[in-house]
Parts: C-alpha cells; structure tokens; sequence
C-alpha cells in the first residue's frame, strides 16, 4: 500500500529529516520504497523457518520475539513498541531460514522495506548506510545490556530495569509474557508487584 | 612495541590479504598502528569503570569478559580466544566509562588499535569500514545466540553447545569459570561432565 506523509510517525520523519539531514527530496524518495502492513493482534509477522527478506518499523503497535524449545515452550527475548526496527537479524543478513518468532501483542502498522530496495537505496544515498550502521550499534547495546541483565540481575531486578525503560509495559502486554521475558513465574510476578507497589 | 610482519598470527594477516583482499601496502601501513600488548594470566585488560579507548585483536591466549553485580558475584558473558577481537563495545563507542571487566584467563598476547588511530585509518582505507561492520554483525549474531541460548536451554544442552564449539576449552579455562558461564555450580558440571562421558 501507498503511504501518505501525514501517516508517518513524527518520530520517523524527525530521524530521517532532523537527525540525519535528508532533503526533503531525498526523504519522499526513501519513503516510496516503503510499504505498510498490518498485522493483527497475536498473529505472526514472522516465523522461525521463514526467512527475513525486510526489515519493518513500527508505526504503530508492540510486537514480541521468542524462540521456542524442543517442549515446545516459548522463551520471550525481547519486546518492540513504536520507533523499533525489527527482523530476524541473523537471517535478514545471511538469507537462511530464520529461527526466532516474531508476534504480534497489540495491533501492528508496520513500515517495511526489502533487502533488495535497502541495498539499492544505501548505494545511492550513502548517508542511509550510516543510519542502519547506527541502529546496528544500538542493537549490539541493547543485546549485550539484556544479556549482562539475564546473566546479572535478580527477578526484582530484572522487573525494575524493565518498568524504568517501560513504565507502561503492564498497560499494553499481558502479564504471562512479561513473566516469560523476567524468566518467573506468573504469580510469582503478580505477588512481586504487589510487594512493590505496597512499600 | 613494534610489531614485525613474522610475529603475526596466519588468521590475521589472511584476514586482511586474503579475505578483505589489502594490499601488501595497505596492510603494512595499517599494522603499522597497531601496538602490541601483553596481559599475563589474571591480569585485567580492562576494568568497569575504565574507557574502552582502542580495540584489540588476540593474536595468542584466551579472556573472560564479566560483570559484577552489587554482591561482589562475577557473572561471565563469554570467553575469548585467539583471532576475536576485544573491548567494552559499548564504551568504546560512546566514550563513556564502562561496565565489564575483561581478564586474561591465559597469558594473552594482544595486537591492539588505538580509536582515533582506526578512526583516520577508516577514512583513508574505506574497505577497512567494511571489515569491522562484518566484525559488528558477527558480533551481533553471537551474542543473540547467546541470549537465545541462556533464555532457551537447559545447562546440559548449554554445556553439549560450548564443548561444541570450543572442543579444548576445558583444557584451556578452569572448570569454575566453565560452571559461572553455563550457570551452574561447579559440582553439578563435574557431575554433568561424568555423566555424558560415560553414556
């Protein structure tokens, strides 16, 4: 589908034009290439054996990647909300079949480019390279400090860290997957809050 | 220390000759910045606290980069061995004082760059940009599986994953800082180890 302007997130239209400094020109050029797509709540954007051919901004929405194990368990690796570059990283770079989930919590407006027009666009405009190159670099910190954070910190650690960065996470994801990415149980966390909230 | 072209190890100078396809010319004037750096067994190459100011190449020995949380306990993100580069990513980037401590387990031998030194070296060789953007994603992808497999696996099959891709190491890295890794204590590993040699 076409995407109009005045449909596009401040936030995305401030990193392209305020940020890095596209022309306006340069701008509507990039967003051509752009598609948008829904994805309804709990259904899938991607799945593991699936492999990631684009990389899709969240306009609108949450979305959760998990892996699952052999049982057949979901393990929550993180959550997106508007603003997020998501994919199967690993899979978007190397073209194999992926291995991650990635769902939707909320309803989703994604904005997505292809591989193929990503690669197109950065030969020609190579101040688009330096804006993944910087994305990248976030995800490399976010993926260690969620890591150091799993290896680290305590459950009621873990649930502080994660009401700073998201205050209103309780108001958008259901508790059980919260559980999930805390690594407890549902009532363990129900009763953590409760302590919490009391002192 | 001046570094000669004999000292370096086959893996790095491939990587630039080969792989990247350098010139004899270019690689010479690049190994040129380089420093080398010795860190004797249990010695700390960096502390938390300190700025990561230039990256290091392991041209002989093995790391363990850790934090510590507010009880004085080590938690192990990963090892590291010849032929990975090292430093507090994060730090390194923004200049702002790290988190982690990277110690050497064995004797390590380093063939460090200083920030500003690979800063000006990128400018002037752009195929150097590419190298270290190919380091980043792998960097990337190692440490989602690493995420994924601390979320997702059970100690064995974390266990069966590290023998896996690193067959020496319980030849090369003492067997408590083995267990801190896997997340178990160190009886239970022996117990583990005894277990699965003996099926």
């Amino acid at each position: 589908m076409e995407i109009y302007r005045s449909e596009l997130s401040q936030h995305f239209v401030d990193t392209f034009i305020q940020k890095m400094e596209f022309t306006e020109n340069e701008f509507d050029y990039i967003v051509s290439f752009f598609k948008r797509q829904y994805v309804p709540r709990k259904y899938f954007y991607l799945k593991a054996g699936q492999i990631s051919k684009q990389k899709a901004y969240i306009n609108i929405g949450s979305m959760r990647t998990f892996t699952m194990d052999e049982k057949g368990r979901e393990h929550i690796l993180n959550f997106s909300f508007e603003d997020w570059w998501i994919a199967d990283f690993e899979s978007y770079h190397s073209g194999k079949i992926g291995t991650k989930y990635i769902q939707a919590v909320e309803d989703c407006e994604l904005l997505c480019i292809s591989k193929e027009a990503l690669e197109k666009l950065e030969t020609e405009i190579p101040k688009l390279k330096s804006l993944f190159e910087i994305k990248q670099k976030n995800m490399i910190y976010s993926t260690i400090d969620r890591l150091t954070e799993v290896k680290t910190l305590t459950a009621e650690e873990r649930y502080l860290n994660l009401i700073k960065k998201h205050p209103y996470i309780f108001q958008r994801i259901p508790l059980q997957y919260i559980a999930s990415y805390l690594d407890i149980e549902p009532p363990s966390l129900s009763r953590l809050r409760k302590r919490l909230s009391t002192k």
